[in-house]
């Protein structure tokens, strides 16, 4: 997906030029595993075109295995974004129907191939929220997954330009019975009827019980924020494997709001990969969200050595 | 529509940034008539989202009536643009389906409204290739302004990214019989069964001569381009009503492609309105059509003193 | 006015390129009423060149009535802006003498047209400081305005590059009894001999009652600022009508910090205007200044929605 | 004086964005002259503010000797420069009324200062344009210099934005008798009563005499151009001191249009400091003369060995 | 090698942003050979910093194979340009000493692997350019290469800020006899005794043969250059392979000058890897090559597609 | 030296354009007090090519004394730098080997010159960080400082990118005892064996004491730090001449974090010249420093009058 925003603090209705940043929460996660040295495939439809090209060329870049993505007929789904500032919201004007990401059918994909060597396979809620074409994808892409003993990540983010929250929570609800581990922001699950449960930990590992007694999952991981301003957020989470493991939390100056669950699911996967318990795995995660507010574009550019040096040490001190 | 393009020669695969303009053929002659000081209309439908205020803000600005543009649901067209040079062409990539316009029908449309005071009507052939309901609108309009006793003037550009030569030629024979005066690049006729008759003013006479036999024009305005590279440019122009008018050559250093062809309706538009004889009108609309290849941008935004300047003294000397 | 302020941060003394904007009190004002609404007249006097139309253009597309705009010689009066931050104050260099506007005389307005279905007029103490002329027609627009009726608001602010504290005193003083609301931050009445009073309410609040008696105003609204450094402030409001109406404070991160009490000022005008109570009338106006704050410009681009979203939100949730 | 133009090739209409350089006639010549090796005091009166100390900072940086340049109130002038190209004029916005110095009086300047240790002085039409002040301060230092037995060099430039042809001619006459090089472009020479000379040798070779001999010259240098467009000229020169000299001329593709003459200019004066023979000087200064047409700002950034290569290679291959 | 240059025109005393490449003789061929769809495998040794990263995650986008790239102490070589225009010549300045690269040994690169599958072999002059290391390894990999059976080619370019005409003779010559195919320009090869040919095509001619002759060459390809101006070039080349084959030439306006020769040897070596004939190979190779000319950055970015295109229609049209 | 850095908050990984600064700790002094209006000599020695040119000219724009700058051979030393947010750390990478300053022996310096009317003397930890010849030339310049009667003052700055701590206390202990003031943040002691103190003002006093003894110091001057994040800082200073002299603290919000300890210390130079008590001298360079922080570069850009400003009122108010 390609994104375009607004040099700066600049308003949509003050823009002459627009920044391109390549994203989307399935190819934050890969390119931002990738980084961390884990083998990423990513799976999608691009457009043929040259900036179809651009975005292939970029998860490339990055080391993300692109074989089996498939080019095609289709636009090139794009988002707007302004960057917010202190009591001025970031907004999001989506413009992804058509894509050939949209327009391709499950038939299109070839399974055997793309889960050759693989042991996971994580989704975000968005996939499915882009037409019935995605929704049926995301839910054969979950099966033949689990029937292939993978283990099926899924973040159940909601966006409410894209569909109503009834559509979600049904299509939702198919999806999270083959989840193993459920990444999501606290305040993100009313799609799934829970009240928002903020910054209070006892809520919130109620809620994370909650969902994995409810949906049978293994795990789930629940970011926690405290919203200061569109600048400033709090920003700590939740690893429950029966455990509730609370990461320390983070006073963010945000640079560019995106990107940061993603970029915490993508520290998560890795974490549990790598076989860290659950507190340290939630410490790793959480420092990864928390440094990914402050680098622009959609992906978490923050290396492992950079996290964990965070995970020891918050001064923000130069380096030199 | 929005029109994103990278800065200076930059190509689509060293995009970090992308220039912004809003254009298209109609909006462009539009916006350059009501520069020239002619109360100009356009009619369009345009999505209620930030960059379709901003479009709106743009037209407002330089004095077009926009009280008949619709606003609604749907995308706002966009197309991606790379500058070319030397050698190497510009490059067009459309992303216009699904636009607000191309959704609208031609019902939504009030017709008395839109013609209220109207004395003359200009359509391109890129509105009718947008869809089914875009043609139709077209047609629509067409009948709705002759009935009106509006002159109207069409301007067959034909752009293969959007239909085929047949599907243009089809369309655009109904449409023929229905318009006055005729504005085309002589070599873009081959859409209307004509070989390109580059910079040869006899065969370009000829041409003319044809085409206002053939569908009963008053005149039709040719443009004449000899192509020395993405650069370079030789340009000129016929104006031919019974007589041929031709206008003297411009070698044009080109800062931007598009919209010289809309440029150079808007001048003889606004040519013939001040009863301007043919000679005198094709000279003012080739100086028109040479000075926006000099502008960033879609359309053109010279003055009528700086048109009439430049048919005085083609030295580009420094104003000061 | 034009505005000319160096790239984020830098220095004037690291200026490279400048910014542009347009701007000025009441023309900001203007604008921001037009984008929430209302029809919006501007009144001043442009000089005939190129950014003399740029102002003109820019008014227009927001959709302020210019049609009252004179034209002629002149400069168009600019400033350069440098953005403060941390501890580093805002820096402004007026370059305003010789402007179109301050040369010209009352006589050359024609306030049959300008008052031509108006109900209120808005003034601030900047345009009696740009010289003699200036100060004449402010006078003369309050009592003509006064004489048909229209209720009359003013924002005394004070320049300390433009005039002396006795000048603009002595000059307020012949104003005052002919407003109706008198709009101003609380900080910045000592050039009416009250003592600055900060963010405490019960001081404010006296201020205010001052004020409405000893210049028999109907109502003053006053701004109140708590300065922590060129990045941040404190921000709230009194609106006084004999009941004292505070307002909920923000804490801004300050992006621009020109233009907020003319932000303010068309807040509480649409409010007042819509017939607001108090209350809702003095939030509405603090909303609108504090999210001026995060906007890039002397005019504020946020819209009725957003405003109305931040009174019950303050978050500032990202948007999608 | 502070030169503002928009970015690249955009229009004054489009200027979001303005660059910034500083220059002028004299400061043009005194900074060429100073990065060709030889001592160049520039004098003029600037502001207080920070651009009169970024001008200061310019000139001090390419080793001018700014001890004589006074500081006081008043503006700093300013223009605003859009760059042509290809049949689109160059076009400049002079906004220089009540500039520091504009406002100075000749009383201000110490001319014993000034001239010590000084073997010639350097002025052109512009300085007694900006007003009587100037004019009287012109005449002033002319005559100073002379007594004090400098050569004396004038270039009668001509601004019809800033006086009418009889008020310079007027003017001229009086500095000419006191000029012993005159320094002029053959087609500005109408001011002086002269028909323009376009590239015609025999033409400039008679006007050159005529002036000398009209005025009592010791030399005149007149640089001849044949104005393609606005992106394209030829460049040539003529050195007359009873002899004729002519350049070889040059195709130039412009980047920047101001400043040729001055550059021309410093290098006349240089190549004539050195001894160099009327032959030689004139190549040189018209070898630094095309130059600054391809270097961006006011001032020629080219140093003497790059004027002595391309007197002998006019290739341009890249130097690696 | 990074590369940093001022933007657009800009001279290197102008600089206040420095636009950022990446290129090399090699790396240009080794990314152009992958965008035209064959493997290539591009080898060298880069830092372990961030800009050594970026270095590598430009080719791995590009689809180089990164696999052979070692990593290690020393800094990323780097060098500035400043674009030339017109009478101005582009400059470069070095600053290439202790680069990893030229630190590395023969020793470090395990030629094995390097060459395996590989059928071919490129190098050019400025490797052994870089030291005593970088000479050694030149030599020994055209002798490790030349064993395995594969084609070698050199370009024997030489950079006078590197070393003399005299090491570079001498080392040339040692490379020479192990070369097959030899690609340069014909104004270069003054550094092995033969004087400049220009666009003489039958001294060209007589330069490839005596080169064959001399050096038991396959083939020898040269590039013919005309020069107008630094913004102006005529270009055209020969394919020597006992017949003379003449590319038809073109006029380029310069967008970028670097990497023409690189752009050329890729597409001659794509050419011939095809199997087209002599005509059509040095046709298709002197196309990429003017195409570069219009692209920035030192790598051509154009496609097989454009690069037939253009083959066919030189006219420069805009494609939409 | 050379800076480079990525615009705004962007990585390394995302540079397309990187920033130009001029800067290096003794430079940084240099200017500052040259900008406060103390004559400063700046010694280094530069290469020959333009961006050695470019950091003399911007040295001379700030009227530093650049006459005993040495010219010659060898790179220009350059540090990449990106600018930290929120908890990512601001990034350095130095690319300074082989500098010419580097490579210069302490021979080519002509001490005579350089303290002629000098009346003392600054260094910093890097000069000797850069090489044998470095070392050497430091110890020299102290000697030769020292015997000619000037103050000497030093910061010993460690940089662990350039050597280790051994060798850093090794030097700094032959440099110490010949220093009459040391300038130093209080946690970069621990390179001299001392304990980081942080804010705590005791502890900080107790080192500070321990200092003075130890190497027999007239004076020691410790900046105090509280890191909360790379955008949020506190900061705050000791000065030591027996009696211990705090100044108040500020709360800094990070623009560029390089170059506070040389705005410190330029600062406290300034006042002690000045003859300013201990208590005002250490408010007076704080002040220095912490608006340093606003500032984009190395070097401390605010006039004697913006400090002084600051001590009075930290309220961060636009000036206006």
């Amino acid at each position: 997906m390609l994104r375009l925003s607004p040099e700066g603090s600049r308003r949509f209705s003050q823009t002459e030029r627009l920044e391109v940043h390549y994203g989307g929460g399935e190819a934050n996660v890969a390119l931002s595993l990738a980084l961390l040295g884990e083998e990423a495939r990513f799976v999608t439809k691009l457009p043929l075109h040259a900036f179809g090209e651009n975005a292939l060329r970029y998860l490339k870049g990055y080391g993300v295995d692109t074989s089996c993505i498939l080019r095609g007929e289709g636009r090139l789904g794009l988002y707007f974004l302004e960057h917010g500032a202190s009591q001025r919201s970031s907004r999001v004007i989506y413009d992804r129907a058509g894509s050939a990401f949209a327009l391709s059918t499950p038939e299109e994909y070839d399974f055997d191939k793309i889960f050759e060597g693989a042991d996971s396979l994580h989704l975000t809620g968005i996939t499915p929220a882009l037409g019935k074409n995605c929704a049926r994808l995301a839910l054969l892409a979950m099966r033949e997954g689990k029937r292939r003993g993978l283990t099926v990540s899924f973040d159940p983010n909601f966006r409410a330009n894209l569909w109503t929250e009834e559509e979600a929570k049904r299509c939702f609800e198919t999806l999270l019975p083959l989840t193993d581990i459920l990444i999501a922001s606290s305040d993100g699950l009313s799609v799934l009827g829970l009240s928002p449960t903020g910054e209070d930990e006892e809520k919130t590992a109620e809620a994370a019980k909650t969902l994995c007694e409810r949906y049978g999952l293994r795990a789930a991981a629940l970011t926690m924020r405290g919203h200061i301003s569109a600048s400033e957020n709090r920003f700590s989470a939740l690893y429950y494997d029966k455990t509730a493991h609370f990461a320390s939390p983070y006073l963010l100056r945000i640079v560019d709001r995106v990107g940061g669950g993603d970029a915490f699911a993508a520290g998560l996967l890795y974490a549990l990969k790598q076989g860290y318990d659950g507190g340290t795995a939630v410490e790793f995660a959480t420092a990864a969200g928390a440094l990914k507010h402050s680098v622009e574009g959609d992906a978490n550019l923050a290396s492992k050595e950079e996290i964990f040096a965070l995970m020891k040490d918050k001064s923000g001190r130069v380096l030199r």
